[in-house]
């Protein structure tokens, strides 16, 4: 395909995305597909001569778009949301045909400079202390990261090289892998399953905290775990906490867990995947209160900000503490500028080495939106949320299982678990609308979170309505 | 920005593009820009109000093209080449707009599904063996990574939770911490240095092992390594073989190393980032030989087959394997499908949770250039880099530093390394052509590399031209 070509496929194209994301609704939200499906509908081998464009095309309809899942539905309830705008996609356009790997300053100056702007704009939206910018003189910054996992273990691994040299200074004569096997790490039961898999690919301990009736982490409990497994010879080191977890968005207590973590030398990391957009409000900046105390915060952009996946940023308060842990520095990608102390290498920052120029799209996101429209738009769902959640509590048949402080919704019906699991299965099977369950205190619970940028009012009445009938038709029926 | 605007704008958007790829011979390759550049060029805060569109695209002229480093431009003999095409820029765009995330099969099945077959494809065209395809009731297959360090990096973590069960089963009384302290891995001295950084990460040792004369890894002195650190009560576990080094594209030697790796029970994983792309030709097949003796391979079809980053391309001979170093079940990600035995979650077979539907860019490539134009491209990169190779050889001031297999040629003055550093300098100061340089037996040398879809003849004419010219300069004057 010349560019000729492309430039008429690729008009084509945007009207076909255009089409698309205007007649979402149309299609059901959940595949009617079976595992296996889509083998069948092709070859079983690339062709050896070009197959036109148009057959191309024509198999997006036939074989991709029926086993969609399609999150961008105003029906799609599920999961967390995961962002998308128009601006961020033609900028992701742009990103792909500069195609620059941005490993280093010198690989392509704009992609790693934007990036450290973007971050500094977007730190100073969400009002986070300066010791995270980079500034011009500052020790901190941000980075993109891929996604919260990554950052969760970017800054697990940061600790892990900090805490090793700090015993090694006092007990030289322990080896690195003895210090590892005393090293343990903390987070709360709630949090999302990559923290713990952060310890498992980091080689050390990590222990779950209970949390408080309010699926908290708190204080009181991780000093008393720290006290006990300081007396078992052990040495914590670091933390994660999180601001809106997975399960039913909870915010674990920082202002009381960020002292410990201090006076102890451990590292405090803070994983506001979901809920730190939210933050760019001032009435929910309190949720982020004690951030002073943390050294490493993350949340995503990609899922409640308008910047399509991935963009998920990450500031450090110290930037060498994380290159410290990774830095190797080869041969073929030394450059002039590196040690002039003005430059960032951005691969030091990040498990893989390639990166694309993810910063354009938080360029045309943030200039094209404004701060103020992409407030409207964590307000808008945010009161979605609480409409769904008062069309629950006038419902005597259901209960609230957490308490809704942002977009998520977590409710059940008042009755046994395999009762809740029989409604999930039917709203699952009918198409319409799209859920996932958690557990909360051994509860089977379901999620209704407001997804879509273009989920309205009456999309989420019409999604009580659909819960409620089929509510009504289950409670009729002896279960199976 | 409404579906209306979009319309308008991503047409605009691809015209912009179009132009940028047709006219980009005209931009200097590499940046006139010092660090810092950037941030005096834009506001140092995001705005409140929304900025018009035009704006924004007015300054990514003003603002970003300064600071570029054009990798897609004909005269960029830097790195290794980033791929892009039209076909897979079109693929982007869809999977932008479809927007799922793929960490599951029910989040959006076709995503899985498509990635599954693909992966199958892409085996097939390199002529992979079976185990290391899925088809219908396979053991191995493969799974799109994003970089090939990360491929290393699952590798290296499935390699080790393996080994620390078997010494386990053996030792019981062995803690994990004990196991890892004695574990020992291998690469060759002339392996990315994203292998060290797995090792580093992966808090195992990670040994170096000296090169034959063509920078290739051979059998007796891995054997000879391994036989002394089991001496010393170490355990090897893990060989990372390279087929296409960075410095210089030299081939370690898999039908020596296979069978060491086997017979001591250690997990043989296949780098090849680069040159695994030019394996769908016949007539470079045989550099693969011995894969079968692997137990992990990938490369990097976002190097050098049409398909923009990122889309590192990794296949398992047991998927178990994988998965069993990473498998973590919560809740709310559970889904009716997943015990049939049919389905992929592949959230199991990558570090981070989320991504993005990057199969569907494999897909628009392999169908509209068919196996044989990707061959025609393979062919005449190397058909280009010997006929560079030949201007060097007819010039006795000239030397090559290791043998031409692929699209990559090291050469050097003959004479001092200061003197060919300053040949470097001159060139990256000129702005005309990009090389970056290795270090090959202690001498300087530089790289040059086929990188751009569009390079030609003509273009690799000229760049020689400027080389001798500016060498010509060089060789008149006292170095300073």
């Amino acid at each position: 395909m010349d560019a000729e070509e492309f430039r008429r496929r690729g008009k084509e194209m945007v009207d076909y995305v255009a089409d698309y994301l205007e007649k979402i609704e149309e299609r059901p939200v959940y595949p009617d597909v079976e595992p296996g499906y889509l083998r069948q509908l092709i070859p079983t081998e690339a062709p050896e001569e070009p197959e036109s464009y148009e057959d191309v095309m024509r198999d997006v309809e036939r074989v991709i778009m029926p086993g969609v899942t399609h999150w961008h539905s105003p029906n799609f309830f599920a999961y967390f949301p995961t962002a998308t705008s128009y601006p961020s996609m033609l900028a992701d356009i742009l990103c792909g045909a500069i195609g620059c790997i941005g490993f280093s300053w010198a690989a392509s100056p704009a992609c790693t400079e934007l990036e450290t702007v973007m971050m500094d704009w977007l730190g100073k939206m969400l009002k986070l202390p300066d010791c995270f910018l980079a500034g011009t003189d500052g020790h901190g910054g941000g980075v993109i990261q891929s996604t919260a996992s990554e950052a969760t273990l970017v800054a697990l691994l940061a600790a892990r090289c900090k805490a090793v040299k700090r015993v090694q200074s006092i007990n030289p004569e322990l080896s690195e892998a003895e210090i590892f096997s005393k090293l343990v790490a903390y987070t709360s039961e709630q949090a999302h399953s990559s923290v713990e898999r952060a310890g498992l690919i980091g080689g050390v301990m990590m222990k779950q905290v209970p949390t408080d009736y309010n699926y908290s982490l708190r204080g009181t409990l991780l000093q008393k775990m720290i006290e006990e497994d300081k007396a078992a010879g052990l040495v914590p080191f670091f933390l994660c906490a999180t601001l809106g977890t997975t399960s039913c968005c909870s915010f674990d207590n920082l202002q009381e867990l960020g002292p410990i973590c201090n006076e102890q030398n451990m590292w405090m990391h803070v994983d506001a995947a979901y809920a730190g957009s939210s933050f760019i409000c001032p009435e929910f900046r309190p949720l982020l209160n004690g951030i002073e105390l943390a050294d490493s915060f993350n949340f995503n952009p990609h899922k409640w900000l308008l910047i399509n996946f991935d963009c998920s940023a990450m500031w450090v308060k110290k930037r060498t503490d994380i290159i410290g842990a990774f830095k190797l520095e080869p041969f073929y990608l030394k450059h002039d500028n590196q040690e002039s102390g003005l430059i960032t290498d951005y691969r030091h920052w990040q498990i893989p080495l390639g990166r694309r120029f993810r910063s354009l799209k938080m360029w045309f996101v943030f200039r094209t939106y404004g701060i103020k429209k992409m407030q409207d738009l964590i307000r808008k769902h945010v009161a979605l949320a609480k409409e769904f959640e008062s069309l629950v509590r006038a419902d005597k048949r259901f209960e609230i299982c957490a308490e809704v402080v942002l977009g998520l919704v977590c409710f059940r019906i008042k009755g046994s678990n395999e009762l809740n699991q029989a409604l999930l299965k039917r709203i699952t099977k009918s198409r319409e609308i799209h859920l996932v369950p958690c557990q909360l205190s051994g509860q089977f619970v379901l999620r209704f979170c407001i997804c879509a940028r273009l989920t309205e009012s009456h999309h989420v009445q019409k999604a009580w309505q659909h819960i409620t009938q089929l509510t009504f038709e289950l409670l009729q029926e002896p279960i199976n």
